[in-house]
C-alpha cells in the first residue's frame, strides 16, 4: 500500500481524528442545573477550597496535553505548528486506544522558548500531565528542564525519553540475542539531537560504557567546537578517546547503531565494516537511516526501524501510552528517571529469554501486556521515589 | 432539589463532564501506519504546503477553545483558574450537546492581559474558534479586542455578546408583550462589568435610548470620578441626563431593569417604584438580583432570570451554540456586530407573536428551533460581511 497516498485521502475522509464529547446528559431543565448553572457553583467553590479537588471534580485526572511548536515533526523538521497537527492528533488516538488516556493536541506558535515555556505553564492547571512532542533540540531541554520545575505534573518529552526507554529495552534484549555485554559493546549513533542524547543518558545510567554520538559534521568529542550546549555536556561522557572523523569512520568495529537522524545516512558497505553480529536501530522516520534488508545485506544480526511495516519496531508507542497510565494512576507530580528505568526494564522483561530471537526483540506494539506492565512499573516507581500523591 | 448539593456529589460521581475520543482506529499495524507514521507525514506536508489545509485534514473546523482566567466564575468572583473548571466543562457539554460542537476547556494561570493574550493567541492554531469565558472586566474587553486583532478565527467573548445578544432578542419580545417602544422606554442596569457594558452597546445599536447602568458606586454618567476606562466610555453613551444616586433611585420610573451583577441587590419595593407593567431581567447566577415572586410581587409583569428553573430563561445556551455552529459552518474568521445582531433577531423570531406572553418571550433552552435558526442567521450574516471563508 502507498502509505502517504491513502493517509493522505483518509486524512481528508476524516477530517480529524479525535472528537471531544460530553459524558454527561444536558438534555432537559433538571440536566442542565446540574451539570451547569445552578448546581456547577458548587463544585467550583469546592475546587477553590482544595485545588486538588479539581482532580476528583474535573477530567483532569485522565488528561494529558500534546504540544508541539512544530519544529522537530517526524523526520520533516521545522513544517510549522499547524502542519503537526496530524501528527499531534496521532499522538492523542494512540494515547486513548493503547491505554485509555485523554489526550488532546495543542501546537504553539512560538519558537521562543521563554514564551513556549509560559504558554505551556499558564495552561497546565487543566491537565493532568503534559506530552512535549516534536520539539527541536537543544531548546526542548531547556524547555522541558523549566517546565519540570514550574508544573506540580509530569512533564515528558517523549522524543527524548520515550524513545531512550524503547532502545534501552530493546537493546538489552538484543545484546542476549548476540552474547555480548553492555559494558563491552560499542555504541555508535547517527543523530546529536534530544532523542540521541537522551537514549545515551539512559544507556550509560544503565551501565553502557563506550557510546560515540555522530551529527552531519561528524563524532562529537570534548572539545569540538561545533557543538551547542547540550552537546558540550554530553561529549563529556562520550568518545572518551576523542576519536574524530565521519559517521562512516566511527562505524568501523562498532557493535551497535542507533540512527535518530535522517533518511537513508547508512550504506550495507558502512555495516559491513562494523563488528560480527552487529545490531542495527535504524529509527528515523518515516524514512530509517538504512532499511532493514540492506542493514541485513551488510551482515547485521539484529534490526530495528521505527517503522510498523518491519520487525522489531522501536515504536514509541510501546512506551508513553503506559507511562502516562502509570503516572495519572497514582496522581505523579513528576516523571523522574527512576520511573523511566523501570519502564524499560517492564518492557524488556515482556519477552521471555526463550522467545527471544532476532526478529522478536521488542515486544509487537499491539502486544496486550505492554501498556498494564509499564503503566505498573512506572506507578510503583512513583511511589517508590516519592512522586505519587495517590 | 438541592441542585448545589446533588451537583458536587454528581460532580464526583462523573469525575469530569468531557472525554477526548479516538474517532479513527489504531488497532494493527497497517491502521497505525495511516493514522500514525508513516503515513501521517502527508498530510503534516499538505498543511505546511497551505496552512487552511489544517480545516480538511484535524479537526479545527469544528474546534473551539473555551478559556477562562478564572476570574469572574459565575457569581462567584475570582476562584482561580482550576476552580473555574467545571463551568468550563460545563460549557463544552453544552456546545457538543446543543450543536455538535467539540469543545475542550482551558483554564489560563495568569491575570496578565498581556500574557493571557499572548498564550491564546499562541495556542489559536489549534482550534477553529475562541469562546472567552468569565473573565473579570475591564480587562476582557482588551483581551477580547487584542485577540480579535491578532487571530484570524472567530474570539468571542461569550459572557458580554451571548448574554447581550439574548437580552435584546428577549427585551424585543417583551416590549411587544406589555406594548412599549425600545425608543421610549428608560431601561437601568444593576451591573456595570462585561455583560452590562456589552449588552447596552447592542441595545443602543438597537435603537433604544435611555439607559442607565449602576454599580456599587450608584450610576454611572460621564465624569463620574469612580470608573474605569470601559465605563468611562460607555458613560459618554447613556444617562444623557447625568442623574446621580443609587441604584434604587434610578429605578425609580424605569421601564426595565436588567441586573448583570450580584444577588439579592433589588427588593420587592424597590421594583413597586418602577413604572407600570415594568420589565425585570435578574440575571446575576446562580443566585439572582431578585427571585421572580418577589418581583412579581413588586408589580413586574415579565421577569427573566439566568436560571433553567423558571419561566424565560435568559441562558447562554441560547445563543453561543448556533453562533459557533454558524461561524464554524462557514469557516468565518470573526464573529462581527452584524452577526450578533442577526443572531438576536433570529431569536426573537422564533416565538410567534400569537404565541408571545409574559412567561414565553424567550424560547426554551431546549427548543430545537434555536441552533438552526441562530447558526443560519449568523452564517448568512457572515457571508454577507465577507467574513466567511466557505
Amino acid at each position: 500500500m502507498d502509505y502517504a497516498k491513502e493517509s493522505l485521502r483518509l486524512h481528508g475522509e476524516w477530517k480529524g481524528k479525535i472528537e471531544v464529547v460530553a459524558t454527561v446528559p444536558a438534555g432537559n431543565k433538571e440536566e442542565l442545573s446540574l451539570a451547569y448553572t445552578p448546581g456547577v457553583a458548587q463544585p467550583c467553590l469546592a475546587i477553590q477550597e482544595d485545588p486538588d479537588k479539581s482532580y476528583e471534580l474535573t477530567r483532569r485526572h485522565n488528561l494529558v496535553a500534546v504540544i508541539t511548536d512544530g519544529s522537530a515533526v517526524l523526520g520533516l523538521g521545522d513544517i510549522g505548528p499547524e502542519a503537526g497537527m496530524p501528527v499531534m492528533e496521532g499522538k492523542c488516538v494512540l494515547f486513548k486506544r493503547f491505554a485509555d488516556v485523554d489526550a488532546f493536541p495543542l501546537c504553539v506558535k512560538t519558537k521562543d522558548v521563554d514564551e513556549f515555556v509560559q504558554t505551556v505553564y499558564n495552561i497546565s492547571g487543566s491537565f493532568g500531565g503534559i506530552n512535549l512532542e516534536d520539539i527541536a533540540a537543544p531548546r526542548c531541554f531547556e524547555i522541558e528542564r523549566r517546565l519540570k520545575e514550574m508544573c506540580d505534573i509530569p512533564v515528558f518529552h517523549d522524543d527524548q525519553h520515550g524513545t531512550a526507554i524503547i532502545a534501552l529495552a530493546g537493546l538489552t534484549n538484543a545484546l542476549k540475542v548476540v552474547g555480548k555485554k553492555k559494558e563491552e559493546v560499542r555504541v555508535v549513533f547517527s543523530g546529536a539531537g534530544s532523542a540521541a542524547i537522551s537514549i545515551t543518558k539512559l544507556l550509560l545510567e544503565a551501565g553502557f560504557k563506550d557510546i560515540t554520538l555522530c551529527d552531519k559534521f561528524g563524532a562529537l568529542y570534548d572539545g569540538n567546537p561545533d557543538m551547542n550546549w547540550a552537546q558540550q555536556e554530553i561529549a563529556k561522557r562520550t568518545n572518551l578517546e576523542k576519536r574524530k572523523g565521519t559517521l562512516a569512520d566511527m562505524l568501523v568495529g562498532a557493535d551497535v547503531f542507533i540512527g535518530v537522524s535522517a533518511p537513508k545516512l547508512v550504506t550495507t558497505e558502512m555495516v559491513k565494516t562494523m563488528n560480527k553480529d552487529a545490531i542495527v536501530f535504524a529509527c528515523a522516520n518515516p524514512t530509517p537511516e538504512i532499511f532493514p534488508e540492506d542493514a541485513k545485506a551488510g551482515g547485521a544480526k539484529v534490526v530495528s526501524t521505527g517503522r510498523s511495516d518491519y520487525p522489531n519496531q522501536i515504536n514509541n508507542v510501546l512506551a508513553f501510552p503506559g507511562i502516562f497510565r502509570g503516572a495519572l494512576d497514582v496522581r505523579a507530580s513528576d516523571i523522574n528517571e527512576e520511573m523511566k528505568m523501570a519502564a524499560a526494564m517492564a518492557l524488556a522483561s515482556i519477552i521471555p529469554d526463550e522467545e527471544l530471537n532476532e526478529n522478536n526483540i521488542i515486544p509487537a506494539a499491539f502486544d496486550k501486556r505492554v501498556v498494564p506492565a509499564v503503566a505498573k512499573a512506572v506507578a510503583e516507581a512513583a511511589r517508590k521515589t516519592g512522586v505519587a500523591r495517590l
